[in-house]
C-alpha cells in the first residue's frame, strides 16, 4: 500500500459546442497547418492518493469526479489508472 | 488515407507551481477527500487531421505542439496516437 495515481480526463460532450478547440483550430490554421480538421480540448486531473487512507478507491475517484470535477450538463468524463 | 486523432497533452513542467492544481485539492479535502495527497493540472488537445492534406504528421505535429500548443519554459507535451 502507498500512494496511487489516477487521472480523470474531463471532456464536453458530444454536441456541446467548444469555443476554444474552434480557436485553436482557427490559430493553427492561420499558421499554416491547413490539414487541421477539428480541434476539441479535453482537461485531465492527475490525483495522487494516499491508499493507506482510503479503501474504496474507484468509489472514492468517482465521487470526485461526479462532485466536484465535472458537470454532468455538459461533461463526460474517463477514468484511467 | 483518411482522419487520423492524436492527442496532445501539455502540464507543467517539474518544480513549476500549478494554482489550479492547488486548489482543487483544497477543495476536495474540504468535501471530505482527505486521502487526495497531490492534484495536478493537464490540458489535452485532441486534434483530428486530415492525412490526405499531410505528408508527415508526426512532425507536423510536433511543430504544432511547440509552435502554439505549449511554452518551453513552463510546459512539457507528450503526443499520444
Amino acid at each position: 500500500m502507498g500512494k496511487k495515481e489516477v487521472i480523470v480526463t474531463v471532456g464536453l460532450k458530444e454536441g456541446i459546442s467548444d469555443p476554444e478547440g474552434k480557436n485553436v483550430k482557427k490559430a493553427l490554421s492561420l499558421l499554416g497547418f491547413k490539414e487541421v480538421e477539428e480541434v476539441k480540448i479535453l482537461k485531465s486531473y492527475k490525483i495522487t492518493i494516499n491508499e493507506n487512507k482510503c479503501k474504496d478507491i474507484d468509489e472514492k475517484v468517482k465521487a470526485m469526479a461526479e462532485g466536484l470535477l465535472t458537470n454532468p450538463v455538459v461533461h463526460d468524463y474517463e477514468i484511467s489508472w
